[in-house]
């Protein structure tokens, strides 16, 4: 006989018991209800893309991230996130689509990265887009999105921050720095982890002299209401055209939230959120729990140019924000924020206390489903000690009980295992029990 | 400027425009509260295992088929089925589960076969199994819950046909066959596709005598009432161990699925149902579509003795099914059975007219959805006619209209997309009638 395989999964990739896969799923469709009810409808694309779709930027860091897949024929690798092949799919599809294009998608991603502690290989995205627009108010839905995704969720104390990158590299340009912009959104982009002090030794490298990166850091710094910070950047009297459109867009933002009915206390302006990433290039986001800032941003993402270039003639511009659902879920989960989920769907288990009560115990399971119950009945032989058990270690709320004297009175016993109360009742009592406890309609 | 790449995707992977993907997610919504509603809880695993898992049992097909990654380090694939997955799942974690451990896994999975018209490289599985009992009651529940989801599918015409792999073992020994006995499976598991004549020469060539072949073909090719084929099975006079315990399990599993009240029309005794796969040891389930038999089995599977052997030494016997979801919805699709969904979720979109009224529109839009109906703004500059056009493309219910004269009145105009009619009412009466249209609670 062969020795045994260990059962066991790679490291970086993710798994949950019963329980919290429940609430797992539970976010999940919650997510999802909110993204609706903000009219993004859904698509799911193939994890599996042809890898010179998604190097189609350029390779790079992306391309020692990537996994492409071993075998023979077209160079396939899964997709490292979900905006590639949402420009993939936009411009294969473009003639069938409406425009502006809202759409929702909920998958995994993978990214083959060096294992560090915290980091998965294998991830949720919950990414909503809106392609094919230049519309502010598009930018605008974003936030009204999020912030109402977040409290659907049972989470309150977060910020959407946002800014503009025209207004930092306006600003920079005014500054004289606008062939290093690039280099220093990116070393900005890591002030909040790395601090000050490591952020001026980075600038000083790239050539950017001291009242440079004074400048810089005075300007990222500013803080305060939404109406503060437009006086700040006012009292700059920053005289170039990108700074100004910035300003205009970033203005015209912060209205349309407001008159979205967010409350203030959800969002700011944030002019150190610059965002990685190449291609955004005007609204920018980041969302951060201010109870737990070391977790990072739960939801980012922006607003860019010129989505499918790679793919199509056909310019898209559109804005888009994207949850890291795995990240989000394993940090609350540590954290213990969330109520712990029972290991079970089911209102109520039908025992066996004999074979022979099996046709009863079987037509009243179907019973119970026809009313909309979720109902197991205990599949395995046993005593009625280890039925209860098992009921009681997944949390199954009721126990319907059918021995010789309910099947001749046509009753049945019901244990409340919270209580441990047990009633005779007839099978639509019993319904009628389990619904009202359960809010089953 | 490099040339454009072509943007497309791989053969045999799948994916669809948003109209269908909304009937897509509600086939499987409907699958996932049906399984619930049977009690089972749902898990899932990562898409990716360690190769030495996956090929545990042996490579041979399994071997040829499957995504490896190509990465150094640890040597991953892709799963090629859940069944595997599962197994490894709860070898690893037998200590924090509650047995019989009865859980559902909606995922994709990925075969790398070479491709055939019609085969998907990527595709959902939809499986239940219940793990850890022998009970027959288990092997019945896999029918009562087969039925009421295909039922729920809004699918009525189509027969779970089942048998049990001793039987048709046990007449095998009975014919001095047992060393042949998983060849001739895997030849009579095609009989419905490749005909009597086919088969017959199949079997001759693996040494099975001419009176053999019409015994067997006789056998598998029973046909009757349940009744019936317990009469049949009985006349046959045959003393062996093996078939006279599949009989018996047969009787239990026909007896119990009676008790489920799942009515005759919907399933039938097959003993030329055999299934391909080794591990099957009792029980086996296959579901066709009586109008369209030509697209094979939608939701297979079967008793096995022992699931988890090559991970663990606890002995874990189970049983399962399976619906190749993809597959399915293609077919359906193909045939034009369902009907078409609109390709929005939303139930209102609330038309731009002009720029001045952004903050009456956007208040709106977060009033509705406060209301818990789907809405969207329309997001990008445009007369009237174009968003009217967007909604009716799209199959917006209803548009909002707000102007001058609404915003005077404190009122708003609602226009019914499928009637024309425009009525102008307060916000109060718009939900409303909105809710009242499209049944939202």
């Amino acid at each position: 006989m062969n020795s045994k395989t260990k059962p066991r999964i790679p490291s970086g990739f993710y798994e949950l018991l019963p329980g919290d896969q429940i609430a797992f799923n539970k976010m999940v469709d919650k997510i999802r209800s909110t993204y609706e009810l903000f009219g993004f409808v859904p698509i799911e694309t193939p994890a599996v893309e042809f890898t010179e779709i998604l190097l189609a930027k350029g390779g790079g860091e992306t391309e020692k991230q990537i996994y492409r897949l071993n075998k023979e024929g077209d160079d396939l690798s899964l997709h490292f996130d979900l905006t590639v092949p949402l420009a993939r799919y936009v411009s294969e599809h473009f003639k069938e689509l409406v425009f502006p294009f809202r759409r929702y998608q909920i998958q995994k991603v993978w990214r083959g990265e060096r294992n560090q502690k915290g980091r998965f290989r294998e991830f949720y995205q919950c990414d909503i887009d809106v392609i094919g627009t230049d519309s502010i108010l598009a930018d605008a839905e974003m936030i009204a999105t999020t912030y109402r995704v977040f409290k659907n969720l049972g989470i309150d104390n977060f910020t959407v921050r946002t800014s503009n990158r025209k207004i930092f590299s306006g600003f920079l340009f005014f500054l004289g720095l606008e062939e290093k912009n690039s280099d220093i959104l990116r070393i900005i982009d890591k002030l909040e982890k790395q601090g000050a002090q490591e952020i001026t030794q980075q600038l000083s490298k790239i050539g950017v002299e001291g009242d440079q990166v004074a400048s810089i850091l005075n300007f990222v710094e500013f803080n305060g209401t939404a109406q503060e910070m437009f006086k700040k950047l006012d009292s700059l009297n920053i005289d170039n055209d990108l700074f100004k459109r910035g300003r205009t867009e970033l203005w015209g933002l912060i209205n349309a939230v407001q008159k979205f009915n967010v409350p203030e206390k959800y969002w700011k302006i944030d002019l150190s959120i610059a965002r990685g990433l190449d291609y955004y290039t005007g609204t920018v986001y980041e969302t951060t729990l201010n109870d737990f800032p070391e977790v990072g941003s739960i939801c980012s993402g922006g607003r860019y140019d010129d989505l499918t270039s790679y793919y199509t003639k056909e310019k898209l511009s559109g804005v888009g924000v994207s949850i890291g659902l795995t990240r989000l879920f394993s940090k609350l989960k540590e954290l213990k924020i969330f109520e712990k989920e029972k290991s079970t769907v089911s209102s109520v288990l039908i025992a066996i206390l004999d074979e022979k009560y099996n046709d009863n115990c079987l037509s009243l399971a179907m019973k119970f489903r026809d009313n909309n119950i979720n109902t197991e009945v205990y599949l395995n032989s046993g005593k009625l000690d280890r039925q209860i058990k098992y009921a009681d270690k997944l949390g199954i709320p009721f126990v319907v009980l059918v021995g010789e004297d309910e099947i001749r009175d046509n009753k049945l016993s019901l244990k409340n295992m919270k209580t441990g109360q047990q009633v005779i009742s007839s099978t639509d009592e019993a319904i009628k029990i389990i619904k009202d406890e359960q809010q089953i309609k």
